[in-house]
Parts: C-alpha cells; structure tokens; sequence
C-alpha cells in the first residue's frame, strides 16, 4: 500500500494533498496550500521548499506526483512558475521521494476519462473518488488529482504486470 | 571579512564561483560547473540542489549572489531555466546562505563601470580583478560576476554608512 504526495506549485499558492492507496480504495491522508507572503521571491522558494519538505516528513508518503508544465502564457510567468516548481520537487526530493511526472492530459484521461475533460470535471472527480463532501480549494484539488492518476497509473500498471510506476 | 558564493543556473550547466574578501581584496577560493546528465529532469534539479549544497556545506561562504532574470527567449526555457534557479537557491537556502539578487545591468554597472557592457568585458574584469590567467568557463565566469558585484555593493554601502547589503 502506498501514500502519494501531489503537488499543484505556484509561487504565490502551492497546494498538496496525499493519498493513501489502501485495501478499499483510496482514502484522503489530508490536503492544504503552502501561501508565500513574502516580497523576497527567494523566500517564497524557502517557503515552498520547506513546507512541501514538511509535509512529507509528517505524513510519510512513498512517493511524489506533479503535473508536468509545457506551456505558460508568457516568459515571465513561466519563469516564476518554474522556479515554484525547482523548489517543491527539491523538497520532495530531500525528503526521499521518487518524482513522477503526469502531462495535464494524463491526469484528465486517468480521473474523467477524456483527455479533454473540464478542470471542473476533474475537481468533481476528486471528490466523488475520495467521498469528500466539502468544496476543496482549486490548488489543492489539482494536487490531489494528479496524486489521484499517479495510484490510477500504478493500479493499471501492476495489473498489466509492468514494474509499478514509470520512473520519470 | 565575507565569501560570497555566487551562481549562474541553468539546466544543462550550473556555474558558480566563490570569492573571498579578504584584508587585501578580493581572493579566488573555487569555481566550477555542475552539468547535469540525466534524462529524467527532477533528477537533474536534484543534482543542481545537492551540487550547490555541497559546494556550500565545504567552503563554508556566508552569502549566495545570484543574478536576476527578467526575460528568455520563450516560455518553454524560461520554466527550465526557472526550476534550474529554483533548485540553486533552494540549495543556497538549505545551507543556511542568505540570498542577493543583482540585475544583468548592475554587475555589469560594478565590474565594467557601465551597464551596457559586453559580456566578453565582464569576463575580462572578472580575471583582472582576482589575478587569474587562466581561460574560465563562461558560466563560472558568469557566477564569479555576480559573487564580485556583491562584494563590490557592500563595500560601497560600507562606505556609505548604509547597513552592509540590500537584502532582497
């Protein structure tokens, strides 16, 4: 049984969520956003940084899932986005965790089962999987639903007896 | 008196360079490059986290010098080159290293005299300022560059009676 930790970055909101893939199906471990207050953009890394290193170590997941990012509107914004990114991928990889990468596509074939799903149809998704009543904030319900593909891709993958998991 | 490591990330190649201000100027302590192989990119952020970590925890520097980036050439190598100086930092920060961000324009400004100086020019006063004859890589040079305009920013602010350093 495995426990993953998925991880939505942003340099203002990152959000997290961890999943445990128990005997009855998947059960939520717990989720929550990391919120960088700070005007010193490396301080925002730390922040991330150690908030997602944290995280793992009081939860203890197996293993750390993120959607992969091709696109960005613009050069700037992808700069600021892939910076929030280095730093929780390092957080997760100081704390021990293997990183798995999952293309946005991925992720909405794996929970809606049309890789051009809605990302409202995703969030519901998320829900109904994990029997949670209560409206989750966007960045955390990403996290969860990219940790949700990651144990939906082992699943398959364990079935098709393929080693578990494609390392990325 | 300060070392000052500085640092020029990117994904393929990560230069840096560490600077020691001493009672008769600036002294050479060590540069290099940390070139990353791996097909799997968390795992080249990873070793850009380590290798700065590293080069930190063994040549004990008392701040990290890094240059600002505004721009790129498109969205795409922006986000490398942002989780490249994301996993730099994060390094930096994890040894304990306060962070200083300095524009292109302002080592140029320290070390040519001009803002709008060749880099070819910056190379230049990089060697003649510590005495080197040697041919340095350019990303080393580069991290040398900005470690230099550090050391230069708080001499002057020394000077000016400001408190040493404009932490950013």
């Amino acid at each position: 049984m495995t426990s993953v930790l998925g991880v939505d970055p942003g340099s203002r909101c990152t959000g997290y969520g961890i999943i445990h893939d128990g005997p009855k199906g998947p059960v939520l471990v717990t989720y929550g956003t990391i919120r960088t207050e700070s005007d010193n953009f490396p301080e925002r890394l730390k922040q991330i940084y150690d908030g997602i290193y944290r995280v793992a170590k009081e939860f203890r997941p197996q293993e750390f899932a993120i959607e992969q990012v091709f696109m960005s509107k613009n050069a700037d914004s992808a700069l600021k986005l892939g910076q929030a990114r280095g730093a929780a991928i390092c957080g997760g990889l100081s704390a021990g965790l293997p990183v798995y990468e999952y293309a946005a596509r991925a992720v909405k074939l794996a929970l809606v089962g049309k890789g051009s799903a809605e990302k409202s149809q995703v969030q519901h998704m998320v829900r109904a999987m994990l029997g949670l009543t209560e409206v989750l904030p966007a960045d955390a319900s990403d996290a969860l639903g990219v940790a949700m593909c990651h144990i939906h891709t082992r699943q398959t993958q364990k079935r098709m007896a393929l080693p578990p998991g494609v390392r990325r």
